[in-house]
């Protein structure tokens, strides 16, 4: 059968065979079939979508078209978790250390950030000396002596789905759930794990607008996480305002040390300990604790010394320079412009996309990968939805790195448009809830 | 407004604006929209459609894209005609040498065989001598010495047509109402015509299977020509069986004599003449004549005699080789073998794109570019939808050219090829009608 007869049958609302995408990834990878054919099929499954089955054979043939870790050296059942990105998403370094207080052994591959969300990759990095780049080799070793890794992707990782990626970006195929879908588990899938805790944020500042959507992603997630045999949970997170009190490279890590010496923001600590409850049952650790005990366990162990301890000892490990008071950081921040209420009311909603890109602008991400990050930059929140503020109330500051020259101009210019983020109303407005459902 | 924006609109199934059309077919002609961008609209176009008004202006900006031909030397309103192809579609030949005996002036740019189809091009080429490439520079003269000119496309006119034409045919993409008739309609209006009529052909060989796809085009091309400033009636033809008696050049060139002679068979006489009344009207050369009138005196001027004068005069002035029984052939069929029928009964189909490649297959057309063509192969038809058979009854005949060897094997293979394409009934079947409906 020739290509373009696989594209009539998508575009004619017809299921792909196995053999059909089998043949599709291939010519992908070996560069038989050309991008303008692939474009044609990637529109064509954006409008007339794909079945679990579908989803789950390009799943595994993307994470078939290169190398794939063996994670068999963990004890136990290797996890991990991927969030769909965010603003102020904190999780990963609280998430892993708390695991590995259970004996739950995790190799995290993470990314950098992209527009206006951040990454994972690029918050270890404001700490200094942090090695990103552990090697493959490595990681036996170090899962043995602490039980974790957290290492950038490495480059060979389902690398049809990079070529794919790189396509849907430019030819207005990227919001799709059966893409999006088998784009991040083609990943997970070539990362080895044998248990797998979605984050899927939902709201202004996340990929997936509504609750439907999200909730239609984590659901595709779940299908071909089980058609392909991993342990899969999804946990439909609030991303209608940044989470947590900052956002920001050293910024963040800073609250995360906050939040491991029991002095963090609420929400933060129930998305962290929500994922972890659930992993830590896929992984079957969970000790003979029913729900309840163990999200007390889990909460007490990640806010009162356990999970820090475990933190600390990672940190060192892969490299970072620990102080007395800490990590040691490559930029401090700044808080060089405090911005305030200009009415008497309650917090109704945060643009949160546009406070990411704000942040972006003031030097935590980059606008081109050439950029270099200032990783003194960033937000912090001083109230969020549901707060009572009055007239002149600091509700949120800019910051820069402590050593960066920032013009003022620029500053005044983000702080208009931060003060446009921000919607209030007379009447009270409930708080968000962290946590909007888990799925399984 | 970035390219992707303008893919993302028709995606999410938006109007794309004038502009943004302008700048797309712009940016297919000069390069800068990459293929890959161009085959994800095209399928987004595919799946979501375009209104009328959208329609209109890609098909502007496909005609603007190359040169036009400036028909302004014709006298009175210069006058086109289209067929979305068959089998056996031998109207060109007579329609224009009948048009020229009303004054009804046209310059027709013709094309060559496609997949299952034949091309008038190719069948005139069957004559010794005929020129199949008039300098756009003669054109004036010929019109005034005989009123009408036949000529293959002059390369330049509406690229990105060309271009979008390649495009579709290996991503998926051809088989679209939108595409198809902003396609045909870019064609005719860079060939400078102000009164069309379309043949659009409907059945098993034709592009459009079913009377309602038939119709859908024949009312998009009409929506165009109208937004375009063009008078347009379209005449939806059947293409379920072969178009006469003949398929193949030499054989076809040779049905033209006999319908010009008054021994041609009704079907064609009757698309012919169905297009001449309309085109005649169109241009304002009816002299008066109420339509039965006028579609009379269309019929007479066909089959006895003026219509044949004009066509010998046509032939004679593009180089044409005329002998005393007419046209000189470069080669002359051969009645190769006949195909009878297995049983008694009425034929109740025929398979008419399988007859088309069949037609090919015995060499009346190319199955690569570089083929070259036997003008004498072809298949006449004896028999044909509704009529009576009994067993070994010829229903119809392979020809190839009579200097030509052509394999025992083969011609076996064919005619057994052949067979399968005709459909019997116990039952009396109704005669199909040749002409569906006219539309304006």
């Amino acid at each position: 059968m020739s290509f373009v007869n696989i594209i009539e049958k998508k575009r004619y609302g017809c299921e792909l065979s196995d053999e059909e995408i089998r043949s599709w990834i291939k010519g992908i990878t070996d560069g038989s079939i050309p991008d303008y054919q692939t474009s044609a099929l990637l529109m064509a499954i954006v409008l007339n979508g794909m079945n679990a089955r579908e989803m789950t054979t390009l799943t595994m043939e993307m994470a078939d078209s290169g190398s794939k870790l063996d994670l068999s050296f963990c004890e136990g059942i290797p996890v991990d978790k991927h969030s769909t990105g965010g603003v102020g998403d904190k999780i990963t370094p609280l998430l892993l250390p708390l695991l590995a207080t259970f004996g739950v052994q995790s190799v995290k591959l993470s990314g950098r950030g992209l527009g206006f969300t951040g990454g994972t990759i690029d918050k270890f990095e404001s700490i200094v000396g942090f090695n990103t780049s552990v090697a493959v080799e490595d990681f036996p070793k170090q899962i043995s002596e602490i039980g974790m890794v957290l290492s950038g992707q490495t480059p060979d990782l389902a690398p049809a789905d990079k070529i794919l990626y790189a396509l849907r970006d430019v030819t207005g195929t990227v919001d799709s759930i059966p893409l999006i879908a088998s784009s991040i588990m083609s990943k997970k899938i070539a990362g080895g794990a044998k248990a797998l805790v979605l984050d899927v944020t939902c709201g202004s500042g996340a990929f997936m607008k509504t609750r439907d959507r999200a909730e239609e992603l984590a659901r595709a997630m779940i299908d071909i996480g089980k058609l392909a045999g991993i342990k899969t949970v999804a946990v439909v997170t609030d991303m209608d305002q940044p989470l947590g009190r900052t956002c920001g490279n050293t910024l963040e890590m800073q609250e995360v040390m906050e939040i491991l010496t029991g002095k963090g923001s609420e929400d933060v600590v129930k998305v962290c300990v929500t994922l972890a409850v659930n992993l830590i049952k896929l992984a079957g650790k969970d000790g003979g604790l029913n729900d309840e005990e163990l999200y007390a366990e889990c909460e007490r162990r990640l806010t009162s010394g356990d999970a820090l301890a475990q933190f600390i000892t990672f940190v060192s490990a892969q490299g970072g320079s620990i102080t007395m008071r800490g990590p040691e950081y490559r930029e401090l921040p700044h808080e060089a412009l405090r911005v305030t209420s200009p009415v008497e009311g309650y917090v109704k909603s945060i643009r949160t996309d546009k406070i990411g890109s704000i942040s972006v602008e003031l030097g935590a991400g980059r606008k081109a990968k050439t950029d270099t990050i200032d990783y003194g930059a960033g937000i912090c929140f001083y109230a969020k939805v549901g707060d009572k503020v009055r007239r002149g109330d600091v509700i949120c500051s800019l910051c820069h790195g402590i050593s960066r020259n920032v013009s003022e101009d620029l500053l005044f210019d983000l702080m208009s448009e931060v003060m446009d983020c921000y919607e209030y109303s007379e009447e009270p407005v409930e708080k968000n809830d962290a946590v909007i459902m888990v799925l399984d």
